[in-house]
Parts: structure tokens; C-alpha cells; sequence
């Protein structure tokens, strides 16, 4: 048991590029029609159909994705020192997905997967409304397994963080109780990010169990946490994790955030100024990377959650899921 | 010879994957020093070179490039049927690279490079104060040759684009005179585009003999028609490109341009208003995307002047080299 963990947190999540283009409200409907794509929803998409829809959709603009990896860009940002654990294929765009991460500092080496399937991918149509609908081939993301959880780096880690996205798969559930038995048996905590409603249906029973048996540290929006506990109101669903977990971190958009921390203590958290809202696209991811960085250096709960609250806000005010700015720089015109 | 080709323009091009990312002056001070990168210019870089620089510099955002293809998207997005032949690599950044040009609508069949070069790429580093420093990897784009050019094709188009960055190969330019040949034989129009200044100095007598054999509209701005013609004002570059060409469309930034056409016939068209300059990229790349949808539309020149302007002020409001919005759309309002 170190008490001086050279990392703050290490990741475990989905290793993928995303596709961004500008489309028509006629082509969703088009689409959903054809193939059941859901406007707003991300979608789960085979390979075939990722080349399908990649034929048909505009032109588009490529960036470095991935939730949880999304996240770590987020806590480089503000100072911290993190790893990455995800499966890329060895391809152009998995060495860009690769670049991007060791570009912020952050440690990822997890082996690439030299045959199969190609790196994922998150094909991204934004509406004219700024909505956003995902389409995810999860590529070699899905070849992740216990043999790639790092235990070591994990030892070395106040926190480790796992990405829900990967309840997908069946031997990522398998790798996300090795790490967070690994991250426990060094005295180190376990966070968990529930990452879609819809996921969190397909998994409900499998997502109490993690939870019950494994995470310390939970992030959730209201969407989520109420579909995890089939509660209608926020309240409810809030008041049934308190029990579950030492830490709940609950984002409400533009109400800011509920921090559950043990059974009475609710602190609400209010949400940063944004002068506009360009693309919510990324705001839980940071909201996570602000609230890790706050706990992993050692802050009271409500500067975690405010640290959360201003990078939420930095996210939404640009297009893309990853900081547009230093996050230390914002951290010290706060201060 | 048809009176009716079923294509507006043909362009002959480098097919480039551009990598955009955000760095400090200090990051582009060191790589001065180190290998001689001139901040503001295009560098042309070997792979090894790629490769490091690319381990160096920041995460960045991919994209469709290439000078010659951003004016075939933007001469698409006039609502133009067009063409581009060009080397990708059989590789993910060649399919995104044929992907963003095909969805426009446009005719790309160029066989990819099987065996040799990845798909060319062009590392931009853009500093604080919005200036662009490229370094050009022209990987499978330098194996662009005579046999690549559809003469077919050719035929089929009222012009024939060609891009002066290809002069940075020897087989490039027999496929120049090649593809220029085809095109008048079918009584067609040959149009070239300098590119840069420094790529003129490289190549002038060669410039000079094809400008003065094959072009027919020659399309430059103010640094390069100086370059071409080594005079130190731009009125005197002016009137000497009269003599050699039907049409020169002369750009000069917040000057707007001036298309000479025939010895006397000096056009000023001014700029088209902009909000705010964003990103200078691709003005060129779009004012020769508008000029060519109205001269091959059959408008009169100042017409297509404004035509350039128009889109060149579109592509600097916002990032990129590409448009931002449908320019039949924008030439709908303006009408």
C-alpha cells in the first residue's frame, strides 16, 4: 500500500476517433426510417454498418474520442498525472487516437490490437440544433480484457475510473472487477461513470452488483442515476445511491450538480457561467475530470464538484468533447 | 470536341490529410532552431521527419486538405459537378481523404497507391495570434503520374484545375503538360493556381513555360504574381501577366482582387464583408472555387470576381479551409 501514488487517476474506457459532420434533421429521419437511428442516442454499430453510414454521411472532421479517455484529456488539462488504459487496432487511426493522449502526458500502452477488427469509431451527425447523434463501432475497443488491466499502473493510481460504455462487452466486465479489485487491494479508490441511460438499462442488474461490490466514487447524470434505481424523480434516485457508494456525483445540466457524500450529506453544487452553449457534447466527461483532480489533490468535496462545474462549462462553450483551453490556466483566473 | 461537358471543372491536385493543432510561439521557436521551420510558410518535410515533428507537437483535429480539393469542395458547394484526380495511400487517411470529397458529389477515382508512401499529410501549427505554420508530407500524393491522368475525363470538363504545390515533383509536372494537352485538344480551358510564393521560386522558368504554353486563367496572389514576374510592385506584376494568359485572378487579401483580362482590362473587385477573420487558410483555395462556378456557369468575369470574394470571406470567418455553410445557399441571400 503506497501512500504517495505517483498517478492520480488511471482510466479504463473505450479507445475511439471520432467522425464529426454537419447533416440535415431529413437525413436522421431518413436513417432512422432505414436503420432505427435514434436523434440524440448513441447507438451501438457493426462494422458493415459503420462503412454504410460512413458512405452516406457528409464530410467530416476527425478528433480523438473516447468518454473516459475524454475525461483524462480533461484532468491533463488541469495539472494532473494520469494513465490511460484502452485497445486501439494498430492503424493510422489508432496511432492518432495514441498520439493525442501521450501528447497531454498522460501514460497509454496498452498493447494495440494487431489483428481484427480496426480502431473504433464514433460516427457524430450534429443537427442544426446542435444536438448530436452517435453511431459507435466499438472496433477493437471490445478486444479489451483482463489480460490488458495494467495491475501494476493501477497500484500506482489514487484512482481508478472505468468507463460503463464498456459493460458492453462481456470480457470487459471481467477486466473492470480485476482493476477495481487491484485498485482496492492497494487501499485505492474506484470510480464509475454510468455513461448512457441505455446503457445502464441493458446492464441495470450487472451496474448494481459493480456498484454495490466495487465503486467508491459514482458519476452520474439524472437520466442515469434515476434508470439505474427505476426511480421517476431525481430526489428518489439520489436519496437510493447515498447507501451504495462513499461518493455520488450527480450532473443535472444547466442546474449544476448534487455531490452525495454518505447518507445526509447533499451538497448542491450551482452550475459555472457560460455565456453561450455551442455543443454539450463532453460536459459529464469533464465535469468528471474537474471533480477527480479536485479529490486526487486532496480538496473538500464542493471545491471537487466546482472544479467540475468550471471545466462543464469550458466544454460546452465550444464545439468537441475535449478542453478548447488550459484547464490550469482557467483553474488559476478563478482563483 | 463537346459543346456541353457534363463537368464544370477537373482539378489535379496533392490529396493531403490536414492535422491542425494549437501551439505556443515557443514550440515554434525551438523547431526553428532545431530544423529551420518558418513560421507562416509551408515546409516540405520527408516521413521521418512527419513522424517526429508529429510525436512532438500537440493532440490535434483531422481533416480533409489538399489546396486544389478545398476549392472542388467549395466549387461543389456552389452547386458545381466536378472532378479530382489525386495519389491517396490504400490507407484510413486516403478513405477519409476520398470519403469527405466523394460525399460532396464529386468524381474521385484515382487508383490509391498500393505499395510505397502512406497518404500524404499536412501538420499545421497554429500559434496564439492565428498565424498557420504547415509542414507538408506529401507521401503517396508525390506519386501522382502521367498515368493518372483520365484523359477521358479531361474531356469532360469546360476547365482543367491544376495545383503549382504539384511542381514539387518532376513526373507531377509531365502529368501537368499531359493533362493541359488533353484539355485544349478537346477545346477546353486550363487553369493554374501558383499556390506559394516559395514554391515559385523554386520552380519560376518552369512556372514561366507553362504559363506561357498551356494556362489559359491563371490564378495567384500578390506575394506569387510578384514572384512569378520578379517585380517589386504588384501593378507591374499586373500588367506583365497580361500578355501571357486570357484571364489572371489576382487576389490581395483585404484589398479584395483584380482579374486581368486582356492587356487593358483591369477588374477591381472589392472584398465581400466579413465580421471577423478567424482563420485566413483557404481564401485562395475558396476564391478560386467561386470564380470558376461562375466562368463555368457562363457569368461575366466581374460576376465570378464577386463569386471569389464571397466564398474567400466565408472560409476566413471560421477554422478550416473548407466551407462552413452550402455557398448556393449563401449565393441565394446574396442575390
Amino acid at each position: 500500500m503506497s501512500s504517495h501514488p505517483p498517478l492520480g487517476v488511471v482510466a479504463v474506457g473505450n479507445a475511439l476517433v471520432d467522425v464529426l459532420a454537419q447533416t440535415s434533421e431529413e437525413f436522421i429521419a431518413e436513417q432512422h426510417a432505414a436503420h432505427g437511428m435514434e436523434k440524440g442516442a448513441m447507438t451501438l454499430i457493426d462494422e458493415a454498418r459503420a462503412v454504410d453510414l460512413y458512405g452516406q454521411m457528409p464530410a467530416g472532421v476527425e478528433s480523438s474520442g473516447g468518454s473516459a479517455a475524454n475525461t483524462m484529456a480533461g484532468f491533463a488539462s488541469f495539472g494532473g498525472h494520469g494513465a490511460f488504459i484502452g485497445k486501439v487496432a494498430d492503424d493510422e487511426l489508432g496511432r492518432i487516437f495514441q498520439h493525442d493522449l501521450r501528447s497531454l502526458g498522460l501514460k497509454f500502452d496498452t498493447q494495440p490490437l494487431i489483428m481484427g477488427a480496426k480502431t473504433g469509431r464514433c460516427l457524430i451527425l450534429v443537427t442544426p440544433d446542435a444536438q448530436r447523434t452517435m453511431n459507435t463501432f466499438l472496433g477493437a475497443s471490445v478486444e479489451l480484457s483482463p489480460l490488458d488491466i495494467d495491475e501494476a499502473l493501477i497500484t500506482q493510481a489514487r484512482v481508478t475510473y472505468l468507463e460503463g460504455y464498456l459493460f458492453d462487452r462481456d470480457q470487459a466486465k471481467q477486466a473492470f472487477i480485476m482493476a477495481a479489485e487491484a485498485a482496492h487491494a492497494a487501499g485505492h479508490r474506484v470510480a464509475l461513470t454510468l455513461s448512457d441511460p441505455f446503457c445502464v438499462d441493458r446492464h441495470r442488474s450487472d451496474f448494481l452488483r459493480l456498484v454495490e461490490n466495487h465503486v467508491d466514487i459514482l458519476f452520474a447524470n439524472e437520466e442515469e442515476i434515476k434508470s439505474l434505481f427505476m426511480q421517476d424523480n431525481f430526489e428518489d434516485a439520489a436519496s437510493a445511491v447515498s447507501s451504495h457508494v462513499e461518493i455520488a456525483a450527480l450532473t443535472r445540466s444547466e442546474k449544476g450538480a448534487v455531490i452525495v457524500n454518505g447518507e445526509q450529506k447533499h451538497h448542491i453544487i450551482p452550475p459555472a457561467p457560460v455565456t453561450q452553449v455551442i455543443d454539450t457534447t463532453g460536459a459529464g466527461d469533464q465535469f468528471a475530470a474537474g471533480f477527480l483532480y479536485g479529490f486526487t489533490e486532496g480538496m473538500d468535496i464542493e471545491t471537487c464538484g466546482k472544479l467540475g462545474t468550471l471545466a462543464a462549462a469550458e466544454v460546452i462553450s465550444h464545439m468537441g468533447p475535449r478542453p478548447g483551453c488550459s484547464y490550469a490556466d482557467l483553474l488559476k483566473k478563478a482563483a
